[in-house]
């Protein structure tokens, strides 16, 4: 379905910091790409940029191939919807909402899981809007795809793309897991982040604050800057999971506080050479490569299963060719 | 007492990250500099360097117009004793703990409030050791000195010193003002990083947030690096002040946490835009310069006054200079 000697015709709806990236770097490696913004001074500035972007939601997307969804969290399903309407079932599509087990709930509810492929890049800035936006924003970034039985061909798909195209680490992972790690991984850090910079607005040292915040006060409050919405959009969207993964931390920080009314050195000593560990596995994973193949076609079971595995053991994919009657999946992961 | 044809004789007691800068960037000035640490190794390390570093800490310091005690902030009292019975009465005293009310207390307690002035540097990097030290890491950077009356003198010395050599912007501040800040700016941070990174280590999911750690993570946990024991130090030391601070963010967090579950947004789009604010105001101060005379002798009290007004108000001195009549005092403030 896709003329390989153009590539794939691709759309990018919704073009601020992420969607703009996106199709900053898509252009680049294809001749056909559309971009579609509900604002129209984005859309002009893209057009400025050399990129077709109708004025109409359907002329940007009606004979694509793939179509990224990059708008506000709160919109996507309803674009979703209309987006699925005006293309062709062959037309594969995915979004880059920070939560997915809402959305992924709503494709398989709306009939879309066979070409809907809940995605996640876990990258940006504080920064926003197209002006913001960097072709190179997600090289070597994890970019999570959520794959289901019924679109286990989208999901090669755009796996292959993202891998070749954006230079990302595509980890497959389930939605709820999704949720769950990245309400701890993201999601409760700028809670903290939000709490740190608003108790120093309030307190009576603030201006003393601002003249000796030092580089743990700067790191620990830089996420801040991402708009205001975006944020509370995410914290509302994945509640139940923020909540509970907020409880962990909370139950840490208690016993730390324990540690130093009871002046019990040792205790918090012995803490932060977890965190330490932790820390420092961050930046010294060792990681195996891995090569894996299943079959083209049957009820794709054990690729499924194989590729979840990957995703949670912290793995992630490097590479997928799909052939005629093998599919080959090519990462890395931590040894067993 | 200090021959200007070669500068002040200075000592460093304690040459690890903060010590080993400071004496790096000193002996780039100075022709006569000392350093000593009670590791055999770092001394040795020194000495491969072309520093001083006498065996004994009587001989590093004995003869030196000037020493800055950077060992563990446990080890200061009995250092400060040590290096005072050692050094004649005309020579200035300073340390770089991160807390100030204590050492203060002491100092005064035994009679050194007239040679000894609290300090505190603020900056450092997660590194440790001589092998990290950098001359260049206090440009710019905020440098804490508490001045008393009765070490007005003293405080002059190193304000000009500070500022001269180590291009610091120097804050004058009364010892529980710096603790009670840094213990928002410093210290409450060291806390979340640490419990944000412990938690990690703990969940199930762990290896996952490993695989998908995002920008907001790293930096919320990059403090964590810091040595176990030194952030141990300055978490007990300051436990009174960490505590209260402590609890003024984590009632910002309950009430983040009240806004999700209530479903809430504007409060807490309300709540981020403050935060946002604060952290736009730490990199986005507008600063007046200012300047100011004092009598060179009589009580200090209007020229204290002054000193600890500006550093409350989130200002900081860029030079001091010291004239037989007047004092004169450069430095830069938040407009009234």
């Amino acid at each position: 379905m896709v003329d390989r000697s153009v590539g794939p015709r691709i759309a990018v709806v919704g073009t601020g910091l992420i969607g703009g990236s996106i199709l900053l770097r898509l252009r680049e490696t294809y001749p056909d790409v559309t971009g579609w913004d509900p604002d129209p001074a984005t859309r002009a500035l893209g057009r400025d940029q050399g990129v077709r972007f109708p004025d109409e939601l359907a002329d940007a997307v009606r004979d694509r191939d793939v179509v990224f969804l990059a708008g506000p969290l709160s919109s996507l399903p309803e674009t979703l919807l209309t987006v699925a309407r005006r293309t062709g079932d062959h037309c594969v599509i995915t979004d880059v909402g920070s939560t997915k087990g809402a959305v992924a709930r709503f494709a398989v509810e709306h009939g879309l899981a066979g070409r809907f492929v809940p995605g996640h890049p876990m990258a940006g800035t504080e920064r926003s809007g197209l002006t913001a936006a960097a072709p190179e924003l997600f090289d070597g970034a994890a970019w999570v795809l959520c794959p289901a039985p019924e679109g286990i061909g989208p999901f090669r798909l755009l796996t292959g793309l993202l891998v070749t195209v954006f230079s990302a680490r595509v980890v497959p992972m389930a939605p709820t897991v999704h949720d769950s790690v990245v309400a701890l991984s993201s999601h409760v850090p700028h809670l903290l982040a939000g709490s740190l910079a608003a108790a120093a607005a309030d307190v009576d040292v603030r201006d003393a604050v601002l003249g000796l915040a030092a580089g743990s006060f700067r790191d620990g409050t830089r996420v801040v800057g991402t708009p205001a919405e975006r944020i509370a959009d995410m914290l509302f969207q994945n509640r139940d999971q923020v909540l509970r993964q907020l409880d962990q931390v909370r139950a840490v920080l208690d016993g730390l506080v324990d540690a130093i009314r009871r002046d019990d050195q040792d205790a918090l000593v012995e803490r932060y050479r977890q965190a330490q560990e932790l820390r420092h596995a961050l930046f010294a994973r060792t990681l195996d490569e891995c090569r894996s193949e299943f079959p083209a076609g049957g009820d794709h079971a054990t690729e499924l299963a194989y590729l979840l595995e990957l995703g949670s053991a912290g793995g992630y994919l490097t590479g997928c060719e799909t052939g005629a009657d093998v599919v080959t999946y090519l990462g890395r992961r931590p040894p067993a």
